[in-house]
């Protein structure tokens, strides 16, 4: 693979036209379209269409996705410990490994966009660090042409169900980089001790931490002060995740005000998939204050749902539809959730179409941001480090 | 166009293959895949793929869309008057003629799989019925291969627009189905007046109502009350629809329960596009209720937003996502919000997968209908009375 490219006639945000040239899998240059260009190179004449920097997808749980199974019919109980529990059922039960049902999501991700994967892999004492193995082999598979990284998630608990710690500590040992929290109220029922341990954890290994907040209105909104005095404390500024933290979206105006600070001057970033069905973090508010705010698919066609496609185009335009934003800075707002602010969050060094910033780019046939959040169309080209691995929505293999 | 048709080995909504026999435009039989079928005819092969029967856009709002046109920023201010202001506006400085706008937008409504539309018209006293006349110039255009019904709607006000309702009796002479109604409290100011207003009109022409109704909370329901009371004393039961009702979100559920009986027992419809960013009708409880819910579209690429694509498999994935639906059960009750239940609120006979109805079909690659929602696949073949009218979701012209 050359990793030498020029895109020719392409449009950026801004609606300039711009040729792109592209060198050791790197941005050389970009220039206005129709200056002279070098032949030798080999190029791809972009027409028009629209050119953006790859997407995020900073909240995924690829290891237990049925992608690419039979139809499984939803069959779990209505409160979170029935999902839970129905989950290990259906993953105890299913013979095909992860690597054959994540890799097939993972390439249908990167024909959406994506290149950059927060994922969030379970850990029980169950089937210890099993899920990380396969996680860690799947991204040595595609390890030239994505990033992912990994949070080691206490999905059935994790001081209520001993040993738990014990399997996170092995999964950081194993090369996983964040150490993951669940509903320190709702599910471990001893929020203090859970976040001393996780903080511990992430303490003694240099780790981030990404806590999956269900919790909602004033319990929630307790644990996030919480979190935000364990990040304080512990020295963890711009290390901590908050995933879902619906509580905010239930938050009265001064008090959002005061939380909003508190997550701010703590670096603490805020993960929503924009929920449609209840509270959700006030994403132009928290913004407002400062607070990054990324999105993520969380699961797609799981034992939790049939539904997610990965697409965070789509993620945007729910986004976009949760808080009913319309006007172009909205659409850019959203846009920036699942591109530049995902790469924040994720420590993207060099993320962007800039030069100098590694060719890794979406060229798709859109107006403009807004128009491909409104459109989403299907026939996308995707390029990893100057090299085309997805045409027409399709991943090359 | 021969109108006669074998498509072979199809799937039905059940997970049956079938082989669906076609003759004048008509389903003449459906027979389980693998007999004996005539060679005189065309085959489709479905290959394995889905069948359904064509999808129901129960409110949409063409005359005002800007689809096909360059990308226009949102540049409403904050309240609904100003986007009906700013609306106005847009419209005004517009030289593209509806036709060539609507158009474009039905033949890529049509391509997603959509052949029954009911379609508000905006009637006002600055440009009279112009937009009804281009409307019912664009419904002959399409008249062999779509159904399309109108409401008058006054979408600028009706009692405190004088004249509003001479231009919408004009619109009820030149053969629009509906009266529309718009806020008879929010908008109007005088609701017990405006629904004497749009009932009278309906009763002297033999015409159905649908009201667009934004009011929110307790002076949201009590209007519905009063619909309900109208429906009632003037004989209307089964002609009436109420879109948006998003109050019915807000409802506690006794006063629900009461209200969801008023509804079933006067056959009033509810119209959503199951909102994301505030309350929706409940839509579970009211089909629990007997209360028929059909969903559409609203506005689509138009002044009030630049979002909106017109697939009904998209709205119902809508649906499920505002109620976090899951379950199989689920997925077919959005299915039929977009289907079926859209079809009896048009009013439509013989509509469906079933013998003697016409072939109104959608083919797509999906496993059954809760995948066809949580996938949409593009590749859609679409069949009007038994004519093949749009391919691998391309409309052919």
């Amino acid at each position: 693979m050359t990793k030498s490219l020029w895109i020719t006639a392409a449009r950026d945000s801004s609606g300039a036209a711009i040729d792109i040239e592209i060198a050791g899998g790197r941005i050389a240059a970009i220039l206005p379209t129709g200056g002279k260009i070098a032949d030798e190179k080999p190029h791809l004449d972009a027409a028009g269409r629209l050119v953006l920097p790859a997407l995020v997808e900073a909240h995924c749980h690829f290891d237990k996705t049925l992608w690419g199974q039979p139809w499984r019919p939803n069959s779990a109980g209505p409160t979170l410990r029935d999902y839970i529990d129905n989950e290990r059922r259906i993953l105890r039960g299913l013979d095909v490994p992860i690597a054959a049902r994540a890799g097939k999501l993972i390439e249908h991700c990167i024909a959406r966009g994506s290149l950059h994967f927060r994922c969030h892999v379970d850990v029980d004492p169950e089937f210890g660090v099993s899920h990380v193995e396969a996680m860690l082999a799947l991204r040595e598979t595609y390890r030239d042409i994505i990033t992912m990284e990994f949070v080691a998630f206490p999905q059935t608990g994790m001081l209520i169900r001993p040993g738990t710690l014990a399997v996170m500590e092995a999964a950081l040992k194993l090369g996983v980089e964040h150490v993951g929290g669940l509903d320190p109220c709702g599910i471990d029922n001893d929020p203090v001790r859970h976040l001393e341990a996780i903080f511990d954890l992430a303490g003694k290994y240099g780790r981030g931490i990404d806590i999956h907040l269900h919790d909602k209105g004033e319990l929630g909104l307790w644990q996030i002060e919480r979190i935000a005095d364990f990040t304080e404390a512990r020295g963890m500024a711009g290390r901590v995740v908050i995933s879902h933290a619906y509580c905010l979206g239930e938050a009265r105006p001064a008090r959002l005000e005061r939380i909003a600070r508190a997550l701010a001057d703590n670096g603490i970033g805020i993960m929503t998939t924009a929920p449609a069905d209840g509270p959700a973090p006030p994403v132009a508010d928290l913004r407002a204050a400062g607070v990054t705010v990324c999105m993520g698919s969380d699961g797609i066609r799981d034992a939790w749902s049939p539904l997610g496609t990965g697409d965070m185009l789509e993620r945007a335009l729910f986004l976009c539809l949760r808080f009913d934003w319309a006007r172009d800075e909205d659409l850019a707002a959203a846009f920036d959730c699942v591109s530049a602010a995902g790469a924040r969050i994720l420590g993207l060094r060099n993320y962007g179409l800039a030069v100098g910033a590694p060719a890794n780019l979406l060229v798709l046939p859109a107006e403009n941001v807004g128009d491909a959040i409104a459109r989403r169309p299907q026939e996308r080209t995707v390029i990893s480090h100057g090299v085309v691995i997805a045409r027409d929505g399709r991943f090359l293999s």
